[in-house]
């Protein structure tokens, strides 16, 4: 790869989250287009042309006053579209990476078989020394898997499941063609359409103002009796009390829950004991550091160029 | 479906199985074109034409002179093709079902998912309240899936892998093609080169001659450090003693076992305590009842029309 920036002095940005020491896990060694520093080690913060950020405080940005790009640390950027100090014209980029979609795909592949095939259910027979089969599975025309949000993640994930064997249909905003084993379902009411005929429904939705608290009594209710929820969008997609109340009236039979509105989720809260619940840690999918460092870089550079940066987020979408 | 054995007498067979009670499992009611008895029931062996068999005794078949067809309930056949009574003339059918083929590849993936992504660690966290992760995942370039055995069934199972990211390669005895994601690796010396390449692999041959005893210490040997094995094939495959010390000495990692020489597998089996096993029992993929008695019916019909048997296995190749 050709070195574009060769002999100009690296851009200079900030780290700016609340929650994650980002300075200790994105590093730039190597990469020589940018130079990131600790807000605290900011000499001159007019020098200050971008910023890595992860759900940063509400006034992160005010500081620097040249900010033309704020780049998120994976697919999400809801906490930075959102920020009240945002600049207004700097430009939100994501990180769009297939090999984090993969390691999403898998992951939800293994919810859904987790479930499907009561796996727990059998890791327990195991544990205790017993040679004891579950019930036997349903036929997968009785398992269909409802994906909401259809971009990279819902696609790769769509297809996995489909060479599975699952019938997969998925809702999706914006125009997208069907493809094998997969039925993709647009407009009004699509995504009441997938709640009605999926048997396990999985979250990959990007949190913007149209669906926060998108997965609430309503929206169970419309879900077949038995059905699974699989969430792996962002905590605040799901409304925690309707969950626990379709889960404790048998409506809805199990769930998986990746993401949390208070993370880590805390001591004592319902759903660590509860025995329809399977939690794992925000764990399904992140990109790593190199891929992040390595397209911020890229953005950087597009940027300064006045180029159009090839992951720009949609301010009006959110996404 | 036109019935063409319409105001024919249904065809006689027999239940033969040491191991499961199969009359209770596999009926046929509404298949008018066969009938099954349990051996206590048959009034006139010499009307007995068929059979459906599993793990059958050593003189099972002798009672009965006119046996034209011996069925098994699954892919595997080699209890039928090794019993000593089974008679020289007898067409033996084996059952493929795609249905079955998908099963296996959700459950294979699951178990390279449960290995690659430490889901076991993971569960035990969350069980204690945990808020941890796992170490983070290795790239999936890292994690390559060999499959050894390459019929429906593997095929199937390494589209399904492919499809969620994993590179796969395969062993064929006979030439097959590559695919997309999916490289074939024929002619002397495949498997050897699978195990080499494999970070995984999983085991769905059929039990022969060939194939008896074949993962053991020395192929262990040629897999690389940290590898891990998914047994779904035959408990035959598999030399127990040589799994143990590769698990012990951590050449291997981990291994997940569906099958095994002696099923159910005996309590106080140093398996059940193993903490780098995860043990189902038998229970990757069944072929419905439904579907067995479909196919016994349509190989029953085309045997005593003098036709080809659609799964006819070759007795020379044993599958």
């Amino acid at each position: 790869m050709k070195d574009l920036s060769a002999g100009t002095e690296p851009v200079t940005g900030v780290y700016l989250s609340t929650t994650i020491d980002l300075a200790s896990r994105y590093l730039s060694p190597g990469e020589t287009r940018i130079r990131l520093l600790r807000p605290e080690d900011v000499e001159d913060p007019a020098a200050v042309q971008f910023a890595l950020a992860w759900r940063p405080a509400d006034d992160a940005f005010s500081a620097y006053p040249n900010l033309k790009l704020v780049s998120s640390i994976a697919a999400g950027v809801d906490s930075i579209t959102n920020c009240p100090s945002l600049p207004a014209g700097a430009a939100v980029v994501r990180v769009r990476d297939e090999a984090q979609a993969s390691r999403m795909a898998a992951f939800a592949a293994w919810q859904v078989v987790w479930h499907h095939r009561r796996m727990g259910e059998l890791m327990g027979y195991a544990a205790e020394g017993r040679w004891q089969r579950a019930a036997s599975p349903e036929p997968f025309h009785e398992w269909t898997v409802g994906i909401l949000g259809y971009g990279l993640m819902g696609r790769t994930v769509a297809r996995g499941l489909a060479a599975l064997g699952y019938p997969v249909i998925a809702a999706c905003r914006s125009a997208a063609e069907s493809a094998p084993g997969i039925e993709v379902i647009g407009g009004e009411g699509a995504m009441q359409e997938v709640a009605r005929r999926s048997k396990v429904l999985i979250n990959l939705l990007p949190l913007t103002e149209a669906t926060r608290d998108v997965l609430n009594a309503e929206f169970f209710a419309q879900m077949p009796k038995g059905a699974v929820l699989i969430q792996l969008g962002r905590g605040e997609h799901l409304v925690d009390d309707d969950l626990l109340a379709a889960l404790d009236s048998g409506h809805l039979s199990s769930a998986s829950l990746d993401v949390f509105r208070a993370e880590p989720l805390p001591e004592g809260h319902p759903y660590w004991s509860h025995p329809a619940i399977t939690i794992t840690p925000h764990t399904a999918s992140d990109t790593t550091p190199e891929e992040v460092i390595r397209q911020l870089a890229d953005a950087v550079q597009d940027v300064m160029a006045g180029r159009r940066p090839a992951h720009l987020v949609d301010p009006a979408a959110g996404y």
